[in-house]
């Protein structure tokens, strides 16, 4: 057991849980190693929400409500971090929930289904197809889901797939706490926080958006502003770290 | 199989080979994330040996050599990334090789020995008393090995280990890629450089280094201003990345 009092208590809680997971197959080992590059990017911007990541958590909100079709593309770490989470974004939102990986087996696939839905999360599933311009097993996903999705949530999602995403057209929300990461500079929107950070925001912002907050933020959206914001944060805190 | 030619050839490479032992029991799922964030911090100072680093590498090999007792304190992630390293380093320094784990086991300690004396690492063994100023599990070692030892190269320490060696009077030597880390900042001298480049260069320095030149690199240096310059090299390309 962690003490609850533990200066560090949330950062080891959270591993611990992607540790009981991996152990299930739900986390790969990469996923932890790919954590392990977010913690860091994390406590650079102050383990917080930044002022811009705030108005990022909020555009992508816009964007989820203006969506014709909006689907939460969900992988084996957000699953076993944010489940609760996704419900909530789900409930406000309208959006589609659909599991993709990028370590793709049918068996892993179902076990993501399997948590999210006992989080109480209405999974899309059915049918994948290679229908992304990818090679391999890189490729699958629903012909009612991702595919004919126009606004696409992609928490911690690779690089070659968000850009492919893109390329199809279309509107690419990344969560991402490397601002220079391939994701963070080739999606749409990119939010740079911590995923159970983001997401309740964006909940929120679901909720209390009027339309014309909604169509304000859509037109003043400057995704190179935010990416500089979030530099800027890490640079100035990496400068008097040592103060 | 990753293609050689793959930009991340490296990178992937390793964090196939840390999953491998990973299934093993070599190195811990706590490893895995340690390694990712070690990662991070790598790329932000360029995935190169920077000036302040090969001069801490220099520094670290003239502290060796000057020691009465040398000892290399050797755990998982260091024995799977790095055993034939550590051949090299032994000989050049000819330093003790003890192994000494945050995650302790005596089946841990035992396959890490194996796999180091199968790279022809000289593994300093035999029974660990509870001999440092540390609670429960970490507080392990040899009293012939790191207890008796003047100075201690810790590559990828913990942060409370590195500071009761400290406390000991010990001359502790880190490799940490994260200068703003507890290890980097309580160590005596604090590598910032990824350990399969770092470790090479304190071998090859082991062999070159004059006498004058050992005593004048003992004479100059400053643990602060190498922290601060691998600051500046981050905080630099942080600030250029986006140009």
């Amino acid at each position: 057991m962690i003490p609850m009092d533990h200066p560090r208590y949330k950062s080891l809680a959270t591993r611990r849980r992607l540790a009981r997971h991996a152990k299930k197959g739900i986390v790969t080992l990469e996923g932890l190693t790919a954590h392990g590059r977010g913690e860091a990017f994390d406590y650079l911007i102050g383990e917080r929400t930044t002022g811009s990541a705030l108005i990022a958590e909020e555009t992508a909100a816009a964007f989820l409500l203006a969506a014709r079709k909006p689907v939460i593309s969900v992988n084996g770490n957000t699953a076993a971090l944010a489940a609760r989470e996704i419900v909530d974004l789900q409930r406000s939102s309208g959006a589609l929930v659909e599991v993709n990986l990028f370590h793709r087996t049918k068996k892993r696939v179902s076990s993501i289904e399997h948590l999210l839905r006992d989080a109480g999360v209405d999974v899309f599933s059915g049918e994948a197809e290679q229908l992304l311009p990818l090679s391999h097993d890189r490729a699958w996903c629903r012909r009612e889901g991702i595919f004919s999705a126009d606004v696409v949530l992609v928490p911690l999602e690779d690089g070659d797939r968000c850009e492919a995403l893109v390329r199809m057209g279309k509107t690419v929300i990344a969560i991402d706490l490397n601002p220079l990461s391939r994701t963070a500079r080739t999606a749409t929107l990119t939010i740079v926080d911590e995923l159970t950070r983001a997401l309740p925001n964006i909940t929120r912002a679901c909720t209390i958006l009027s339309i014309t907050e909604r169509d304000q933020l859509l037109a003043s959206f400057d995704n190179n502003y935010l990416l500089q914001d979030a530099i800027g944060e890490m640079t100035s805190r990496l400068s008097h770290a040592l103060d």
